[in-house]
């Protein structure tokens, strides 16, 4: 008898991303061949209030096109709140895991989610908790879920004011960017998610980089094919760091993808509604590039040409709420508790070129930030 | 540029279970050992309020052996309500994760859970959900929990009167079955899970199934060596299961270890708190086994045999709400939807010879259970 059993089993993942326009039209089969795959016996159609309020038409769009499509809807196409009200609380989770149950959906069912971040973060925490997981397709509306969020493998709610403190990671049955949906945000919306491009680009590819600049102002202009072109490439290094990076579930300490997040999270629990994810962002960009500089990693020419570019695509690089640094610097703490063990940011050391540091002390925040406000 | 993009990747978890008395002790280093392999920055204790009540000095013990061993205690141990009430609503959820909150845990910090299935189930889910899960390290405190659930890779509470309709896949860092801990527990408690034990016997184990027979009395009267045997063996067979058996987060729609519970589920439900969670899959399995012979799967005297085991050591195999067979057979589509896919159920065609059914109607049913009411 043996008193000590160690052994080890490894659970595989596919994660299946698809790129495409109008799916909802009647010729369109990118669900289909996803579903056919997966035969849910169920389906579950949530849509973002904010979606259905810009396109009226789509929750009956989704009804016909299901219809015409043999996919077994368990009841009509239902919205909810959208916007990071949608994770404010547990409303959205409790009215999707109700429907979920009313439904009758099992665990091969599926729940559709089409809407922004947020909403698919509380919807997809709903489909993760029901039955230990019902499958979950998600259909990103913006361009920062499209670029970033929606291809990840997690969800979750806001708790405690702090930004996903409740979630799982469990990978999505699939992701389908229909970048038809973009040409519904404002042109605030349109452009905020292009931060979440110019943050991947940093820490992994600098020739999107290279590519968002030449590209700034038709990007700004709404030109749908170069916005599609950047939200491939984002959403592709997104996929592959996933895929590819060995950590898809953040175990260790390091989390690339989260570069410029330790304030952005703050900035968002401090400044309530008055910065779009995509918009805080930035401005957390703009300080740990700042606080690279201070820290000689990166050049004062580099730090220069970053801020440029987001000021190009037109997003800030600054807010009123950066003054009070003693609470801004509460956030890295809370990002190091989040994410557990020995406190991990990536800073810059060119673009394209990310380093580790295991410390940011608040004289350096304080020093970077001066640059901004 | 492609239109799919489809990407595979594998997590790999490691099951650790461990087998000692006398964990919180001042000379044991059992948790050391998997503390120092972890190194959490900070623990939060959990005690079964049942548990609790019949050992009097555990949270005092619990905090002398933190204070001894150097384990950061982010607060006192606490107790929490035990038993299906654990699981009844989000209440013990709740006062975990705002404990974890309060005590600052990050997701390398730990939550040690000590108690039955259902308080592990509760706290467990609290663990998982908390930045994405933070570590749990598992002390079933009960015969039923140290031979079966304790040792699973999922988590859970009931809602809309369905048993685990939210919870997790979710391993936890560790399962330490303190066999000392089995002392706390009254007869009816101790022979409970046992019930599990004959379960795993009966579709993974024959020489179990005999070992079980030859020891009936003994395990009745409360021979600790046997217990202790069987728990071994129990366990073992369960972390097989888990590890070898090529679906761990039960993706497919077989279930062997459910075998007898689609039943003791629905009973469970009906009878408020009744039946012990032992008890109700006791008469799972005695309505299984009668249905095997209804569908001439399985001979008599197998069936009488198995029947005998379950009598010999003071479980039921049956119960007057039996009675009502249209209610309980409801049981067999929530088990259904609760899975996904088709229906699949694990029959008997002999002791340790499983087979699997994809049909069971309500007359077979209702013949298995007119032999035992």
């Amino acid at each position: 008898m043996t008193d000590e059993i160690d052994a080890t089993f490894s659970v595989s993942f596919t994660h299946r991303l698809r790129f495409a326009r109008g799916i909802f039209d009647d010729g369109s089969s990118v669900l289909d061949d996803l579903f056919s795959d997966a035969s849910p016996p169920r389906v579950l159609a949530f849509i973002d209030g904010g979606l259905a309020a810009a396109d009226k038409d789509i929750l009956a769009r989704i009804a016909r096109w299901a219809n015409a499509h043999d996919v077994p809807l368990a009841a009509d196409p239902t919205t909810v709140t959208g916007g990071e009200a949608a994770k404010a609380d547990l409303a959205v989770v409790k009215q999707v895991v109700e429907a979920i149950e009313a439904g009758k959906l099992c665990r091969r069912s599926c729940v559709l989610a089409v809407g922004g971040g947020a909403m698919l973060d509380a919807v997809g925490l709903a489909a993760s908790l029901s039955h230990r997981g019902v499958q979950l397709l998600r259909m990103p509306s913006t361009t920062l879920s499209q670029c970033d969020s929606g291809v990840g493998v997690k969800n979750g709610i806001n708790r405690f004011a702090k930004k996903n403190f409740i979630g799982v990671f469990d990978p999505p049955m699939a992701v389908v960017n229909d970048l038809d949906l973009l040409d519904t945000l404002d042109d605030r919306h349109w452009r905020s998610g292009l931060s979440e491009a110019v943050k991947v680009s940093l820490v992994k590819d600098a020739s999107l980089f290279e590519q968002l600049e030449a590209d700034a102002a038709a990007l700004v202009a709404r030109d749908t094919a170069v916005m599609e072109r950047v939200i491939r490439r984002s959403a592709q290094l997104h996929l592959d760091h996933i895929v590819d990076g060995g950590d898809p579930f953040e175990r260790t300490e390091a989390r690339p993808l989260d570069f410029g997040h330790w304030s952005a999270h703050k900035l968002e629990q401090v400044t309530g509604c008055d910065l779009t994810h995509g918009e805080a962002v930035s401005v957390g960009l703009a300080i740990d590039v700042e606080g690279s500089v201070e820290l000689d990693l990166l050049e004062r020419g580099d730090a220069d040409r970053i801020l440029a570019l987001l000021s190009a695509l037109g997003l800030p690089t600054t807010h009123p709420a950066l003054r009070d640094v003693d609470v801004l610097y509460e956030g890295v703490e809370e990002f190091r508790e989040h994410l557990g063990g020995a406190l991990t940011l990536l800073l810059l050391q060119g673009v394209g070129s990310p380093v580790e540091v295991h410390e940011l002390d608040v004289q350096t925040v304080r020093r970077a930030i001066e640059r901004l406000v």
